[in-house]
């Protein structure tokens, strides 16, 4: 069957995987993009962003591992935008322009319907209303037998970890201190929960550490 | 003047520094040992334990760096030993046999006075009842003007932190999972404290973290 996989979710040495405060100026929470430095730099990331250059070494293999394979997305609410409670009107297409750097289905969790919205480069945007397990169905049908990827955020990988549903977690260990944010490990037993590390590898600007659930 | 450093600290990915329900069987708390992994096979730690043998790789470096330098400890009462309260008796005098690791005078943070005790090898705990400026204060005194390294343990590493008193730490990174045990980061906001990463070292067995304290 087909996995579901979280890929390159950078959390800081202190445990957290986004800032605080996130808005419409902070899509990463105050003081996140300090958690994707590692990820800029990057030549897959140039490339998605239209862009030149960027570097090709371990981070970049890294970045490149995690797209690999991947039928489907699932994101959060707040990982899709800033707008909370139901949708004013169609305005907001995510973080991402006309073409997101997905290229599949991706399945956004949120407690409002909306209609599907079709982007640019092979990605639509579906919203689904009844929770994680559906998600996670709708994108496996979707995915036609290759991976399911969470993108995120952090609320959303721990509801899928707390189900023991996710399979695999690459996460790219970044040496900051965000003092304050999004808290990935903390009050969720993940060794109780049948998770261990499998693999370390030390990139450029990150440690990228990789879990996977024993059966 | 002379350094405050933590040095060679164990933490695991989600942030623990100690396994839960430490006590005489598990003087590093339930699962501890995991923590220490990268440690126990250095050549140091083993010249240490009067073995021969043991890496000289990345991780022993780091732990010579640790012992360099250093004219006098402070420990916490429970990385002393497991016993609780008033002292009973002269019987407990550490986890480390006749010959302590530290070769140094070492403050013990406790709030039950007792004796020094004078151990081979040149080390001597001396107890401190008087809290953490105090133990500083007479640990500074007896370095020589060489540096003071706390030992630990987490509880001891947080209360120096939140006094800002601390001037550097190194971290080993250890990829593991506790899922539980003595939380190193949580509730304490290290950034507002003004610490900051300044170095990353990938070793055998561990991530190497460097902070330092911004002047």
């Amino acid at each position: 069957m087909s996995k579901l996989r979280v890929q390159s979710f950078s959390v800081s040495l202190d445990g957290f995987g986004a800032g605080p405060a996130q808005d419409l100026e902070h899509p990463l929470g105050v003081n996140g993009p300090e958690l994707m430095e590692w990820f800029f730099h990057t030549r897959l990331w140039q490339t998605l962003q239209g862009g030149e250059g960027g570097e090709t070494g371990t981070d970049n293999a890294m970045v490149v591992r995690g797209f690999a394979g991947i039928g489907a997305w699932i994101l959060g609410r707040n990982m899709f935008g800033p707008v909370r409670g139901p949708w004013p009107d169609d305005q907001w297409k995510g973080w991402w322009g006309e073409e997101p750097p997905y290229h599949t289905p991706v399945f956004v969790l949120t407690h409002h319907a909306r209609s599907p919205l079709v982007m640019k480069g092979g990605t639509t945007f579906h919203f689904v209303t009844e929770g994680i397990h559906a998600a996670l169905a709708q994108a496996r049908a979707a995915a036609g037998g290759r991976d399911v990827r969470i993108g995120g955020g952090v609320d959303t990988v721990r509801q899928f970890l707390r189900e023991r549903l996710i399979d695999e977690l690459h996460l790219a260990v970044r040496p900051i201190l965000l003092g304050s944010g999004e808290a990935l490990f903390q009050g969720l037993d993940w060794r109780a929960l049948g998770y261990t590390c499998v693999d370390t590898i030390a990139g450029e600007r990150a440690t990228h550490v990789f879990l996977q659930k024993q059966t």
